[in-house]
C-alpha cells in the first residue's frame, strides 16, 4: 500500500525510511485498527503529538535564520500562517498523502479522506516519523524543498486573514468605517471563470484595490494590498 | 553582570557559551535598550520566539521516548503542565535568572523582575540562545538535569488544575454535585505553618481526601487523589 509513497519519497526527496513500520503508523487512523484486529501496529496519534512540535520548531528555526531583521511579531505572523490546518492539509495533498491513509470504513463513507483535519494529523504524524527515523537535518531538507520554498511565492498569504488584520490595524485608535466596494465583474470566460475587482474604502476614501476569481477573493486581495501598504512590508 | 551566571552554568551543567553575546541578548529586556542607547545589542524577543518552539519539541520528544505506553492524551496533559508560564518561571528562579535580567527602570519599579511572565520570556530566550550556541543535544542534557528529572518527584502536578479535571471527568454525562468539605485544620506551628485536610464529596459521598498548607492546596490535593483514583493512573 505504501510502496508507491516510498518510491515517491525516494525519487523526489532522496528519503528512504529505515523503519517502514513508522511510516505505516503515520498513515494509520484509529478506527482502521478497530476494524482490523489482526493488523499489528498503532494509530498515528503518538507520532502526531511528536510531529506537531517538530513542525513548530522547524518552522520557527527557518524563519529565525532566514529573516534576521524581522521582529518577533512578524516572525509569529508568518509562522501562524504556515503552521496551521489548511496549510498542512494542502502540503499533504500535494504529495497525495490522502491516497495512502489506512482509514476506518465509517470515516471513508463520511468523506474524511480528503478532510483538512485528517490530512493535518497525517502530515504531522509523517513529520514525526521522519524525524524519528532520519533525524532533524533530513526533516529540514524535506521541508525546505516542499514547504519553505513556497514562502517567496506568497503561498502562505492565503492563510492570513488580511481583512481582520486590516480592521485591527485601522481600528487601533477607535472605530472607523471600512467598506468593500465592487468596481467591476468580468463576463464568464470559456473556462467558466470570472474576474472581480474590489476597492477597500476607509471613511469614504479608496485605500487600495484587489482582483480575484470571486468577490471574496477580490476583497481579500484588496485588504492585503491595503494592509501591506499601511505597514510598509 | 552575567559572569556569575556563566560560572554557574559551567560548574553545574558543564555549559560554556561560545558566543556570550547570545547569552546577554537572552537576558536583555526591551526598555533597557531604550534607556541605554549606547548599549549594543538586541532584546530577547527573537530568541524567545525560537526558544518557545525548542521547549515544545524538547519536552514532547522526552515524553514520547520515556512514556512509550502513554496515549496522546496523557502525553499532552503532562506536556501542558510542563510547558507553561508558572513552570518556566519556577525553573528560571531556581537558577536565579531573575538576578541577571537587564531590565528597564520602569519595569524594575513595577516589580517585573520577579514576575512569572518576564521569567517565562527569559527562560525561553535562554533556551533559544543555548540551542543556537550549543545545539539540540546540549539543550536535552541541560533540560534532563534541570527540568525532566523533576517529573518523577511530582513537581509538575502543581501546574495541573485537578479541580477542573475532576469536574470535567465527573460531569461527562451530566451535572453532578461536587463539594469540598474541610475536615480539620491544625494549630499554627512554630514556623507559622498550618495543615488543612479536605474531603471531596460527589453527590454526598466522600471520594477522597487531601492535605495542604492552605485550604486551597488541600482541595487541590483531594481533587488530584480523586481524579487519579477514578482514572487509575
Amino acid at each position: 500500500m505504501l510502496d508507491k509513497l516510498q518510491t515517491q519519497l525516494e525519487k523526489q526527496f532522496g528519503i528512504k525510511f529505515n523503519d517502514s513500520k513508522l511510516l505505516v503508523e503515520a498513515f494509520t487512523q484509529g478506527n482502521y485498527l478497530n476494524e482490523h484486529p489482526n493488523f499489528k501496529g498503532h494509530d498515528y496519534q503518538r507520532l502526531e503529538f511528536l510531529g506537531d512540535a517538530v513542525m513548530q520548531l522547524q518552522t520557527a528555526q527557518y524563519l529565525y535564520k532566514n529573516y534576521p531583521s524581522w521582529d518577533e511579531g512578524q516572525l509569529t505572523e508568518l509562522r501562524i500562517a504556515m503552521v496551521q490546518t489548511r496549510s498542512f492539509a494542502s502540503l499533504a495533498k500535494q504529495l497525495s498523502f490522502n491516497e495512502y491513509i489506512l482509514l476506518g470504513h465509517g470515516e471513508e463513507l463520511n468523506g474524511a479522506r480528503n478532510r483538512d483535519s485528517l490530512l493535518e494529523d497525517v502530515w504531522e504524524a509523517f513529520i514525526g516519523a521522519l524525524y524519528l527515523d532520519q533525524g532533524a537535518e533530513t526533516v529540514t531538507n524535506f521541508l525546505t524543498q516542499h514547504m519553505f520554498n513556497k514562502i517567496k511565492t506568497g503561498f502562505y498569504d492565503q492563510f492570513i486573514d488580511y481583512k481582520s488584520k486590516l480592521q485591527e490595524f485601522l481600528q487601533k485608535n477607535g472605530a472607523v468605517q471600512i467598506k468593500y466596494q465592487k468596481l467591476s465583474q468580468s463576463e464568464l470566460d470559456e473556462h467558466n471563470q470570472q474576474q472581480f475587482t474590489v476597492a477597500v474604502e476607509v471613511q469614504g476614501k479608496v485605500l487600495s484595490t484587489g482582483n480575484g476569481s470571486s468577490l471574496k477573493n477580490a476583497e481579500k486581495a484588496a485588504a492585503r494590498a491595503a494592509y501591506q501598504q499601511l505597514t510598509q512590508k
